[in-house]
């Protein structure tokens, strides 16, 4: 692994960075291929939207420059890049003047096996809950407990686990986004008061929209996994997975699946 | 300042600590005084049970001796303890032989004016809401992002900011409890869905229930301002302070605070 702070190569961070202090900040994880980082523009423009909302200011040529810097040194793996609001001293109060904190991580390519491309994964149902703020939601910030507490739920017996709000609407996965596929339809949970907005569920929809798949951004309350012909997860280091099993509901692969897979899973495994 | 990591006086963390990647850790705010740490049982309680809600190991012994060593060279100020799940590779998966880390921070105390404690203060009513969820709820953890946005509502205009759930139920403070005075009744908020429990909060129901001060734990709706009598706020550093103003909502200093007061601010102004 290698990592890099505001462009020089280090594995030290200050103490008093706020992303430690508060998770005050956002991440990308991107998959690089040939020494490219894949859908940078995609992951760029979602990081630069989350530091609007959080108020973070930084300066999009600084980020170009160490990306380009960084890539030259990488052939394929995942690059993760974490921007904070920087250092500051104690207390919530936000110094606009203090410069953001960039935080870059390589390391190896995870290896998905290829029965879960072709028969595909077992979802664990957690009982923990995401919870809901219009302010949070959508945005990949450093605010991650509830996924940390959800993948506790289960070990090897699972490769993902699927997470509700209070409601009992289903949400997303801890690291992937969810699909669901209805008679000819593709639906994919609404994420105004909860979630993370991946950048692959956005090219999936986007995709979707160019092949004239009808696609739905709805509530999905639990008890639709019942009613459901096919389910798929997504992110942006795999693709998109179909889903085997949900708890006690059983999927099978469905040709929807064979399309975007053939769309979006190329060159992965 | 002043900062030790699992021990060693250090300014540098790890940039693989789950701290800062997911907030996946708990804190402690603490008043130094006479070079002994105010309440340490009570704040230790707390961080230890943050810690196995999380699933955090922590050893007590290298905490204690880690907090002898550190305040053998302090007199008075204010000392902050961190402590993460510590180190890890890629992925939200936990892995239980990573020892956790432990970050102390000291700084000068802050100096609150003593008009604060005579007049009161001004509190914003912070758009920003506080989420609910349940296996958070209570514990002191790192995922502050809500309290950082919501103090991003004001600037000197105010003390402090009172945040409600997205039920309009009133919570707490950015950085402290909410108590009201409903007659000769001591009302705080309940915290089994969202917010910090407080040391100084439970400290001010202990002292109640010593006095004979009737109390109630209970859902406040925001409404209900306009029919208590009078607002505290409470925290581990200012002790307990009234309040002049909320929103269009103004308060008188009530024969309730005085008599808290006497009991927990002393030596702090």
């Amino acid at each position: 692994m290698k990592t890099w702070v505001n462009g020089q190569q280090t594995t030290r961070l200050s103490v008093y960075d706020r992303g430690l202090h508060y998770g005050d900040g956002v991440f990308e994880t991107m998959r690089v291929s040939n020494g490219s980082t894949v859908m940078w523009t995609e992951h760029f423009t979602r990081l630069q939207s989350g530091c609007q909302r959080l108020n973070i200011n930084i300066d999009p040529d600084v980020i170009s420059q160490q990306l380009n810097e960084i890539q030259r040194q990488l052939s394929g793996g995942v690059l993760k890049l974490i921007v904070t609001r920087g250092e500051a001293e104690r207390g919530y109060r936000v110094d606009a003047n203090k410069p953001a904190t960039s935080i870059w991580l390589y390391s190896e390519a995870t290896a998905y096996p290829p029965c879960f491309y072709s028969e595909g994964v077992d979802v664990c149902l957690c009982q923990t809950t995401v919870s809901r703020n219009p302010y949070l939601a959508g945005i990949k910030h450093l605010n991650r407990l509830e996924s940390v507490l959800a993948r506790q739920e289960w070990q090897d017996e699972y490769q993902e686990g699927l997470m509700c709000d209070e409601f009992g609407n289903i949400i997303e996965g801890t690291m992937s986004n969810f699909f669901a596929i209805k008679g000819d339809t593709l639906i994919t949970t609404d994420l105004n008061m909860s979630g993370v907005m991946g950048v692959m569920r956005q090219h999936l929809l986007d995709i979707a929209g160019e092949d004239g798949i009808p696609t739905e951004v709805r509530s999905l309350p639990l008890a639709e996994l019942e009613e459901i012909d096919a389910v798929m997860l997504s992110n942006s280091l795999f693709g998109i997975l179909p889903v085997r099993r949900i708890a006690k509901y059983h999927y099978s692969i469905n040709a929807l699946y064979w399309h975007l897979a053939a769309r979006v899973n190329t060159g992965l495994n």
